[in-house]
Parts: structure tokens; C-alpha cells; sequence
């Protein structure tokens, strides 16, 4: 796989003295209960953050961090607990503007090093995901939309100046009441009037009003539309986008002809106004389409394009979605370590049962169940943040050329779209599995608003749907591996890899062969045996689903119904194992880039901690196929009780490494200095009429109800 | 298995007048998008709901219904989705109050009828769990602690005749805000002093604050804590229950000498007010002591009990608990009913994507991948729902003893507490994934706060938590189990099985020697082959955690360490192994009740499904033992894809008889009309300010926040 990750190589005393910069690295408790854990640490914490992040991007955070800790309308965002989603909209809004006058990262910033801007929206997720989302509909998909797709002259280049002179606020359609996934049925139309050179957008019903759009219910005054382009002679050319104002930008108040309104509140995600929009034969300008892939003749009123098939077309527009997905898979990873922070950190802290009811009670987290619910979690976390890492830096150069609307290797198009569609549903659910776990480890106290647990929940469970919901996602990327399969033979997968995520399957013959007769633990936790495994896994279920697809299309069966018919066990399988693989090579890459230290050391452990939890859950596929033989099962066990303590020894030290500092972090229970008592408390009497009576107290009392 | 169900032995001819009652069952749409399923179903679905319930449930059920439809604070409940958290609350004890004064269920209803109690209480958790754990804590909890541990002669009855009559309101102390699981070392104490006769309660510090209790923020008047007491010269008597005036019943302040506080929000349940209480040399009269198993002398001051130990005091004052516990069962399966009902009607109206562009689009029930996602979890639903039945029946008159505090065998006792702990944990954490699994598949609109699966997700989840956190709770069933076979041989287990539940243990030998040589789809999916590999892989795992625990004590480990270390892979493994052996026998016990009829035949065919799901989880250990072959994953596997088609079928019908009425299930997405797009309009347009300027807007316009 190719590695192109920014080095931090700079001189030693250089980073040394980094290392002691407070800006970046706060000095933490020397005492407390956390102190324990950190002391027998074998890594320094500060030094394994600087391995994962450089001068750049601390820089960047730290600027963030500051905005956050002293703008008063982020300050009261952390403050209040239990905003109501009116002011929980405002704020964030007010803190999309706030945020974008500080001009931290811009296109600009990009464009020089777009892999700081993992950095930066991580950042951002880490204070509230609801200010990145509104933030992503802004200036990823409105103006990027405008970007990508504006004819090559640029008529609607003014629009992204207003917005980012935050004139304007952009919102972006693609999805309808009845249709999400299947955007290509939307039923929206925009019809060409050639007299009077506009397009008529119209909304047959309620089921083909625009839905779930960010910043449109209560802020946006422009938005990107998808609708189905007719022309005058009744003709559909398929799906075309639009530049649709909504709202007068000094008024605030909708445009007639249109019906614009609120979804309401949501699971989650309460400070982002997703709304509905139908329209009635509303009117804009022939040039508010976004005309780069088709456009309709001022004088003949026919629509013309360089590409032929409104399908080919589609699949043109569709494809930067993706770079919505990259993002998906970063902000999951944030929440992760989030949780994590929380779960790690009161699990060090809170003691319960000790070895005899006179003895001291011990820190939960000794207990090998309390590990096995965490730990992995803390490797999956570790694992996905080096997956982040080396994607966002070999995918940077693509993706400023998809916003610069330059022409890209169709094979690396396609290789992001796979790995990134794949990965995708990985990272969303680890990280909801893994909060998950976090909130039932913290016990009662989880459950508490305060904890943060509940709304780290709720804002992650997005992830699994939008940016392509992820059952959807796994089967594009299993057909697209499919495909290849189908029209080469396995060599054509190097061909088709620029990334390299892929060439190691034009093995196929060779991987095929390999078997590990394992028969110590040391066997099956190294890495390599991990690695060929998992290659061996993927090309075996991307083999048998071919093979059963074919079976069944032998048999007579439909295209369509083949290809549903042979998702379970065989096509999903294969789409999360490749995902699987992909995560896990690019951590092992990343291992052999650094220095031998404790911190390689230690995230070695972590590597065989997720790589041996990958082979437990596919450990019957891997002995019913004879890949394994019958011992695996208890080796691979026997590994991870063993590997648990040791992982659990420095996981306080290495939580201090991924965790945003206790202001963003804002939950008792997680908090650097371990004081999770001390800080409940204060914060239970700080609230609003902690001790007093219910305002309904005479309601309840017997005399008025009940004689 | 002892199978005592009230069995709905009914002449025909009235069975058929009473599936015409419109009162019991109300007649489906017989168009519209859901009549499709309905068609073609095989099943009745009010033969199928009246199997499962008798008669007089349904009556019960009818007149709660009633009162939820016709009530205004039940309606108001219903109605407004965003309410705040103190009207919750409100309205939570508002009907708290209007339900007790209906008594349509009450203790004598409960002596009389005990299995009742699971319909009272799934009818009331399908309204509003948060009302449910208001009820269940004052009269379950607090007049139920009174009922079994007040001295023989009742001298506490008339507190309960005071919650009966609806004058007081109670709450129950266990918990301390650093002592949950662990609740022998909580360190409130309750100090005698002889010369005024009374008891000190004190809190040292935060940490030993009573945490968590349920209405005690802002709504009740006593409460019983759980404290240790002490005699006058100094000795601890280990943890006594006492009742402890909070505050004054006509103006609710709490009474001086005590700070009585809120928990605030939380992640669910926001109509409870759980709150938090310290004590500064609080007195209360002696005869305020639960004092059924020890009493301090009233001359003396000496304490005195027919039990000695203080640990055996202790474990009898929690036997009790267990009662909450199959609440729990209860609670959890009525949840993921409910979210069931909205994932598989959503997913049977819902449309996307068909064979060709032109073709009409396909509900996405027909999909491999959204059957499969929902179609086991409906049958595990079912399954629990048979062993709910089954287990409230056997364990009836066992509750009204306990409840009257008369004396129940050990082996039952310690039955009863072995099956609802391992059972608990399994039917909480399948709610869990089914309500998730269920939002997930419904896309984006199952994350709007209107399609109601935000809201039962949360509630479900202190299910986890409370009545035992569920990882503790296996803990205690693998304790018992090994300590069974410890103790005596495997013969043991028959002697210790009243109820059945583990007299297949005491065959080990032949269990041992059993193994499946399947070669057949037919075979695996046979219900008499499952239970068998079920009862193997319980002795399998009860008998390689003994050896493992034996082992590492003869490496000279100490008991609290090896009982630690032998908990992943093995003793967890275990007791879940043990719970899914009983759910599934219960499940195919009914089966055999059940006259041959096309419901039989579906239900069968929903137990193939959830056992074959359970083979599928264990095979890599099956493989691995040697128990199947190698051919056994796929031919599982084969047979889950066969099933899921065949119960898709009927899913709708099935559901039909699972569901709470519209009203109740309150969801857009899961109405019994399918009118999933009509329903969503008119929700969204009688919101509040859905189509008008936010209030915000100028703040957000270019003029006044950037010139
Ligand atoms: C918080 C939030 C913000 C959003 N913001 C925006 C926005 O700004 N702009 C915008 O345009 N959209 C937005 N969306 C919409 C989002 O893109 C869609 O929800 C997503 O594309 C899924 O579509 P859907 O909800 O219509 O689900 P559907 O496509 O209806 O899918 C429902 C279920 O059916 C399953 N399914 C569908 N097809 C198949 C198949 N062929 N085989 C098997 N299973 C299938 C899916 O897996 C899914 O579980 C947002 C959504 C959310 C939740
Ligand atoms: C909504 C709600 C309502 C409640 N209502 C009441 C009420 O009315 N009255 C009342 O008294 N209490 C109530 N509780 C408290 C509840 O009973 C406790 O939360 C529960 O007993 C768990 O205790 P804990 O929260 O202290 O967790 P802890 O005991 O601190 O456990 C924390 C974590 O440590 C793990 N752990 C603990 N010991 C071990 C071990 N030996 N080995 C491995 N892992 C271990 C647990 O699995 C858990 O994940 C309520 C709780 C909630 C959430």
C-alpha cells in the first residue's frame, strides 16, 4: 500500500521541546485517582499524540480549541445541558458565522494541505457534530456542488463568494420524502421554458418534496436542487442540479411559490434545522443550472451534452458524494475516542468489589470483563484513526481535483468510491457499538445527560444513514469488486488500484493456497499471519459470492434478484471484510514507519488486539473452509485474555492521547483529573431547582386530587 | 420443562364470536399499502394474538387501552412529542395517580391472577415506560419491601394502605452514588440510640449519598433506605431496610435534617425523577426499621435475629429483588414489539429501487439484507414472548409468597434467580440491537423524533442498567451454575430443578457423548436438533469453565482472580448459553400446546429461525469441539436464507398480532393503514412554527452579525 503520510520529521530536540509546549500539550494530574494507571505507563502520551498528528495540525486545534473555550457562544454551548432545539439551532448557527469569519481553514488552507482537513473537522465533531454538519452542507455541498458542477466558465462563481463572505447560507437536496437511496427516481422537475428562459421546479406531491436537507428549515437562503431536467418538447434528460434561492437573505422570509418547513426534532443532531421544501411551478434563471455536464441552448431550448447517457451523467454527478463519506469515517472515529475517553477514564477511577469485603475495592477496570467491553473498542478506535490518516493523505490530491472539476483517473475514482463506501458502515458502527459499550460500562451513572454518553449516541447514529445509508454502501462496494472479478480475471485487480487497496487479490491463486497450521498463541496475534488471513478471507468470499451469483443466474435467476438474493453471508461478508483488510493493512503500514519506542510498541499490541478480534468473528468461516485448523478457536481466545491486561495496563495514557480536552469533552465521568465525584457534585448543585419543590407540586398532593 | 400456562381452553364456537369482538380486536384496513402482506398470509392474526393471551389479559388490556384514549393526561402524553422535562414528569405522576384509582390490577387482583401482572405491566410499558417505573417503584418496590421484611405483625401496614389509597408516594434507596453493583458496601448508617428510640440515619459524604432512586427528586413523601446498622456500642449489623419520611404529604417540602436533590436529565425515562439524598443525623422512629429478620431489643438496644450471619441477612433481603427482574423481561420484549411494528410496516410500504428504471419500485421487505436484519429479531421477539408466558406462570405462586413473605424452597428461590438473571441480560440486549436494527432500517425518517424509535431506544436502555447491570447478572448465574456442579456431580442439577431449567444437566454423560453428523438443511433447522446442540453447548461451557477455573486455582490463583479471569469465552459465555437453552425450550415447549393450524406452522417456523440465528452465533465453537462438521455453517446458513423469505410472508400479520394499537404506538411509519407519507404530512404541518421564520432570523442575516 502506498505510504504518503506527512512525516513529522523534524530535528529531535526540536520535538522535544514541542512536547513541552502547553499550548498543545496540557500538563496533566500528577495526583488523583488517574495518577496510578498513568504512572506505570510504559508510553508518553504526548509523544504518541505527536505520532498521529503534526506541528500543522496541532496548531490548527489549538487555534480551534481557543475559539471554543473563550467565544461566548460556544462557551454556553457547553454549558447548558438541556437546550431547547430552537436555541440549540440558533446557537450553532451563530457559531457557523463565528466560526467562518476566524477563518481557520479555508479552500485556500485546502488546497495546500487537505489532509489537515481531517484535522480540522474532527476538531469540530469534537465540540458538536451539529455545527460540523451544518458546517459540511455549507461550504462542502453547497459550494462545493457549485464547484464541481457550474459550467467551466464559472457564471454562478459569485455565489461561492457570498458564501464564503457569509452573505448567504447554502443548503443541498438530492433526497425526497419517497427516495433517498434511490436518487435516481427523484421526482422533482425542472422544466425549461425557452420564452422566458427559465426553469420551471415543480413538486408533483408531497412524496417528491425535497426532505431531510440541513440548514433548510429555518436558515438557508440558497440550496443546491437535484431535479429531473425536462425540456420544452417533454423530453426528461435525467437528473440535473440547480441554483434554487429559498429565502430573502436580509428578511429571512421565504420566496412565494415555494412551501418550505421544519422536520422537527430528530433522534439527534438537534442543532442542525433539517427541513422539507415543495415547490409550485417556481421560476429561476436558465443559468442557475449547474451546466457543466449538460446544459440547454439559450437559443434552440435543446439540451446539450457532452455525454451521451443520462446514466453515465448520474454516476458523474453522483461521484464526489463521496467526499461526504471520507468525512463520515473521520467524524465516527472522533466519537469513538470520545465515548472512549468517558468509559476509560471511569473505569480507572470508580472501584467496585475487591477480593474481600474488607479489602480496598478495585478500579472496575481491572476486571477482565470491563477490558473485553472497552479495549477492543480502543483498538478498533486506534486502528480506524491510522486508516483516516493514510486515506486523507492519499486521497487529498484527488480530492482537490474533483472540487476543481479536473479530470481524474477513473480507476482511482473508482478505488476511493470502494474503500471509502466500504470503510464508511465500518467506522459508523464500530463507533455505535463501542459508545454503546462505553454507556453500559459507566453503569447508572452513563445514563446521566451529564455523562455525555446519551448525545454522543444519538449524534453517531446519523452516520449510519446519511452520506449513503451503510447495508446500501456494502453492496456498491461488493458489486464493484464483483465486477471486476466478472469482466478480468483476478489480475485485472492490480490494474485497478492505484492505491493499492486492491492488488494484493491479482494474488488470487497464490492467496489461495496459503493456510496457517497455528499452534501457538504468538501465531495467531502476529501481524502478518492476521494480514494474510484477512487477504485470504476476502478473496474467498469475493470467489464464493461470485460463484453462487453465478449458480443462481444458471439457474435462470434475474439480475436483480441474484444480486439480492446473494447479500447475506456472501456479498455483505465480502464488502466488510475487504473493509476489514484495508483498515488493518494500513495500521501495520503505519507501525513500520516509526521508530522503535514503547509507543510503537504498544500500538503493536493494539494492532494484535483488533487484528485477533477480527479473526474471532470470522473464525467459523475461517476453520469450515479448512483455512484454519481446530486449535484456532482457542488460541485466538487465549490471545486476547492475554492480550487485555497488557492493553489495559497503558490505556489510561493512551485516552490521554486521543482525548479533546476536558472543556470539549464536558462529562464528569471522563474528565483528565479523574475527580468524577467531585465533579457530579458540583455540577448537580449548579443546575436549575436542584433541591426545590416541583413547580407541580400541588397537583400531586392528596387533598386536590384526590377527595 | 413443567408447562402450567392458562391455557385458553374455550368452546369453538365462542373462540369465534370473540374474534369478532371489535374490543379486543379492531378491524385492519383492508386496503392500502399493508392489505398487500395481508393478503397473503397464512395466518389469522387474532387466532394468533388470543394464543398468547387469554381472555381476561385481553380484558385488562381493553380497559387500560380505554383509559389511555380517553384521558386527558394520557391523551396530552400522546400528542406532544417535544415536551419539557418537567412536564413529563408532571404528567408521568398525573397518571400515576388517575391509573392507581382505576384499580384495574391490584395486589388482590395480583394473589389472584399473578401472570396478569405481565399484561398490566406490558400494556402500561407500550404507553410509557417512565409511568411504568413510577409504578413499579411504589408498589412494587416500596410497598413490596414493606409486604416481606416489615416485622410479623405488620406494624408498618398502614404505610402501605397509605400507597394504596393514593396519600403518600414512595421510593426505594439501594443505591449510593459510589455503590450500585456492589450493594453490600454502601455506607449509610442508621445508628440506634436506645435512649430515645430512635435511628440516626447519617451520610458521610457524597459518595455514600443515596443515588438514582426513582420518584424521589421532586415526588415522594417516604422512601425505604437501605443502610448499615449500628448499635449503640459501635458493632455493624450489616444492611437493614427502614422507611424514611422525605417530606410532608400535603405541601411536598422535604423535612429538614436531609438534602433531598435531582438527577437532572437523562439519557431516557425523562418522566421519572430519579433523584439523590443525604442524610445529617436524620432520626426516625425505631419501629421505622424493616425489622422481619432482625430487630433491635427495645430495652437493650441490642440487635437480635433468627439469622446469624450478616451475609446470609443480606442475601435473603435481596433474593426479592429478582421480582424487578422479570419486569425487565417483560418491559424489553414489549419494546422491541413495538419497535418491530414500525420497522417491518415501514419496510413493507417503503419503496425503493425495482428490477429495471421503468419497473415499479419494490418494498424493501422483499430485500435479502432488510429481511435479515428484521425478520430474526421478530422471531426472537416471539420467543421471548413464549418465555415471558411460560416463566410469570411457574413462578406465579412463588412471587405471592414472596410478597407475603412466606417461605419458598432454596431450590426454587435459587432457580428463579439463576433463570431471570441469565435471561434479563438476553432479552434487554436483544431489544437493544432489534430497536436499533429497526431505526437503522427505516432509514432517515427512523431517525425523526416523530417515528417514536428515538424515544423507546433510550427508555430500553436503563434496562441494561438497573434490576442488576446485565454483565453482573451473568456473573451471578455462572457462580451458581459451577458452584452446582462444585459442589456435587452433575446428578446435582436434577435435585436442584423445580422448575426444570436445568434437570437436562444432570444427563451429562449422555449429553457428552451426543453430536450431530448433519448433512441436510432439514436437519439443522430441526427444532429437536437445536435444543439438543443447545443442552450440549450449556454442558460443553459449564464444564471447560470449571476445568479452566480449576486449572488456573491449582497455578495457585486466588478465588477472586480466577472467578475474574474465567469470565470471557467462558463463564459469560455460559450463563448467556444457559439463558438462550431455556428461552428456546420454553419457545418449543408452547409449540407442542398449540392445535395443528397455520399459526403453529408459522410459529414453528419462527423458532427455526431464532434457532438456527443461535447455531450461527455459537458454530465456530460447535466446529471447533467437534460437535458438527465442517459442511454445518454453510448448511446454517443455507437454512437462514431459506427461512427468511418464508417468514417474510407473514411478517405483517405477525406483527399485526404483536402490535399496540395506533394510538399507542404513536409512530407515522408504523400505523396500521401504511399510510406512512400521510401520516408524516399532517404530523409535520400541525407542528408549531413549521413553515414561519425562525425567531432567530436577524441575528443570522449579513446586516447585523458581519457589517
Ligand atoms: C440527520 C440527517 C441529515 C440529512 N441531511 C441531508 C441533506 O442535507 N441533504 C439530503 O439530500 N439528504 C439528507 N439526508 C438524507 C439521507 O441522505 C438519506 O436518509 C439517506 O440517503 C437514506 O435514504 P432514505 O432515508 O430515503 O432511506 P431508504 O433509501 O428509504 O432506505 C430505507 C432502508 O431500506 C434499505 N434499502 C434500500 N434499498 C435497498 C436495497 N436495494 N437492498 C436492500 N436494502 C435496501 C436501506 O438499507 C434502509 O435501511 C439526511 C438524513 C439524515 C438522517
Ligand atoms: C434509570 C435508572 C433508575 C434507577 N432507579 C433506582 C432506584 O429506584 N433505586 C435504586 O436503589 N437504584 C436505582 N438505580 C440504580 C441501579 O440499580 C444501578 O445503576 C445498578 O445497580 C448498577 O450500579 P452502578 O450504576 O453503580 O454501576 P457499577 O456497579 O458501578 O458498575 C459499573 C460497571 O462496572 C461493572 N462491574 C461492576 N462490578 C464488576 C465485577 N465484579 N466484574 C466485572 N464488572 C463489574 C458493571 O458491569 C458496570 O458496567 C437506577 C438506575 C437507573 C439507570
Amino acid at each position: 500500500m502506498i505510504l504518503s503520510c506527512p512525516n513529522n520529521i523534524l530535528r529531535p530536540s526540536i520535538v522535544e521541546e514541542l512536547l513541552q509546549d502547553k499550548r498543545f500539550f496540557s500538563s496533566l494530574p500528577k495526583h488523583g485517582p488517574l495518577a496510578e494507571y498513568r504512572n506505570v505507563a510504559s508510553i508518553d502520551w504526548r509523544r504518541m499524540r505527536f505520532s498521529f498528528i503534526d506541528l500543522r495540525g496541532l496548531e490548527l486545534q489549538h487555534r480551534l480549541y481557543w475559539l471554543f473555550r473563550t467565544s461566548e457562544p460556544f462557551i454556553r454551548g457547553q454549558t447548558v445541558r438541556d437546550l431547547p432545539t430552537d436555541e440549540r439551532r440558533r446557537l450553532a448557527m451563530v457559531q457557523l458565522q463565528l466560526l467562518h469569519r476566524e477563518r481557520l481553514f479555508n479552500y485556500e488552507t485546502f488546497v495546500e494541505r487537505p489532509d489537515l482537513a481531517s484535522v480540522y473537522y474532527a476538531t469540530i465533531a469534537e465540540y458538536d457534530l451539529s455545527l460540523l454538519v451544518r458546517l459540511t452542507v455549507n461550504y462542502l455541498f453547497f459550494t462545493g456542488a457549485i464547484r464541481m458542477y457550474d459550467e467551466p466558465n464559472g457564471r454562478l462563481a459569485h455565489i461561492i463568494e457570498q458564501t464564503e463572505a457569509g452573505q448567504i447560507t447554502g443548503s443541498f437536496a438530492l433526497t425526497e420524502v419517497g427516495h433517498g437511496t434511490n436518487a435516481r427516481a427523484i421526482r422533482t422537475r425542472a422544466t425549461y421554458d425557452p420564452v422566458h428562459r427559465e426553469f420551471i421546479l415543480n413538486t408533483p406531491d408531497f412524496e417528491a418534496a425535497k426532505c431531510w436537507a440541513g440548514n433548510l428549515a429555518k436558515s438557508c437562503t440558497h440550496m443546491i436542487v437535484w431535479a429531473q431536467l425536462y425540456t420544452a418538447d417533454g423530453e426528461c434528460h435525467g437528473i440535473s442540479g440547480f441554483l434554487v434561492p429559498i429565502r430573502d437573505r436580509y428578511t429571512l422570509q421565504p420566496f412565494p411559490g415555494l412551501l418550505v418547513g421544519d422536520l422537527g426534532e430528530k433522534a439527534g443532531l438537534n442543532g442542525v434545522d433539517n427541513g422539507f421544501v415543495s415547490f409550485q411551478h417556481y421560476r429561476i434563471p436558465r443559468d442557475h443550472l449547474l451546466a457543466r455536464f449538460g446544459d440547454v441552448n439559450e437559443v434552440t431550448g435543446k439540451f446539450e451534452s457532452p455525454i451521451d447517457s443520462a446514466a453515465e451523467r448520474f454516476a458523474l454527478l453522483m461521484g464526489p458524494l463521496v467526499l461526504g463519506r471520507l468525512n463520515i469515517c473521520i467524524v465516527s472515529q472522533t466519537l469513538l475516542a470520545k465515548a472512549l475517553t468517558i468509559g476509560i477514564r471511569y473505569s480507572a477511577v470508580r472501584r467496585q468489589f475487591g477480593p474481600t469485603t474488607d479489602a480496598p475495592e478495585v478500579p472496575i477496570l481491572e476486571y477482565q470483563l470491563q477490558q473485553h467491553r472497552l479495549l477492543p473498542y480502543l483498538a478498533t478506535c486506534v486502528a480506524l484513526r491510522m486508516f483516516n490518516r493514510w486515506f486523507a493523505s492519499v486521497t487529498g490530491n484527488a480530492q482537490i481535483r474533483m472540487l476543481r472539476a479536473e479530470p481524474i483517473e477513473s480507476a482511482l475514482l473508482l478505488e476511493i468510491h470502494i474503500v471509502a463506501s466500504a470503510v464508511k458502515p465500518i467506522c459508523s458502527w464500530a463507533a455505535r457499538d463501542g459508545i454503546q459499550d462505553c454507556r453500559e460500562a459507566c453503569g447508572g451513572h452513563g445514563y446521566l445527560r451529564m455523562a455525555g454518553l446519551a448525545d454522543i449516541r444519538v449524534d453517531n447514529d446519523a452516520n449510519l444513514t446519511y452520506e449513503g445509508e451503510n447495508n446500501v454502501l456494502l453492496q456498491q462496494v461488493s458489486q464493484q469488486l464483483l465486477g471486476i472479478r466478472t469482466r478480468g480475471d483476478y489480475a485485472a485487480f492490480a490494474l485497478m488500484s492505484p492505491l493499492g487497496s486492491l492488488t494484493f487479490l491479482s494474488d488470487y491463486g497464490q492467496i489461495m493456497q496459503q493456510h496457517h497450521e497455528c499452534s501457538t498463541v504468538e501465531q495467531v496475534q502476529d501481524l502478518k499471519v492476521i494480514l494474510d488471513t484477512l487477504s485470504w478471507l476476502t478473496a474467498y468470499t469475493l470467489e464464493q459470492t461470485y460463484r453462487r451469483a453465478q449458480e443462481l443466474l444458471g439457474e435462470g435467476g434475474q439480475k436483480f434478484d441474484v444480486r439480492n438474493n446473494t447479500q447475506i453471508f456472501y456479498a455483505k461478508d465480502l464488502a466488510i471484510v475487504f473493509g476489514e483488510r484495508t483498515i488493518f493493512s494500513a495500521f501495520c503500514d503505519f507501525l513500520e514507519t516509526m521508530e522503535l519506542a514503547p509507543e510503537r510498541t504498544y500500538l503493536t499490541r493494539l494492532a494484535e488486539l483488533y487484528g485477533t478480534t477480527l479473526l474471532l468473528k470470522h473464525m467459523a468461516t475461517l476453520q469450515s473452509a479448512g483455512y484454519f485448523n481446530m486449535d484456532a478457536l482457542r488460541l485466538v481466545q487465549e490471545a486476547i485474555i492475554r492480550l487485555l491486561p497488557i492493553v489495559k495496563r497503558d490505556a489510561v495514557a493512551m485516552i490521554d492521547s486521543l482525548a479533546p480536552p476536558d472543556f470539549l469533552l464536558n462529562s464528569p465521568l471522563g474528565a483528565s483529573d479523574g475527580n468524577i465525584y467531585g465533579r457530579m457534585e458540583s455540577e448537580l448543585m449548579a443546575g436549575q431547582n436542584v433541591t426545590g419543590r416541583a413547580t407541580w407540586w400541588n397537583e400531586i398532593i392528596p387533598s386536590s386530587s384526590k377527595l
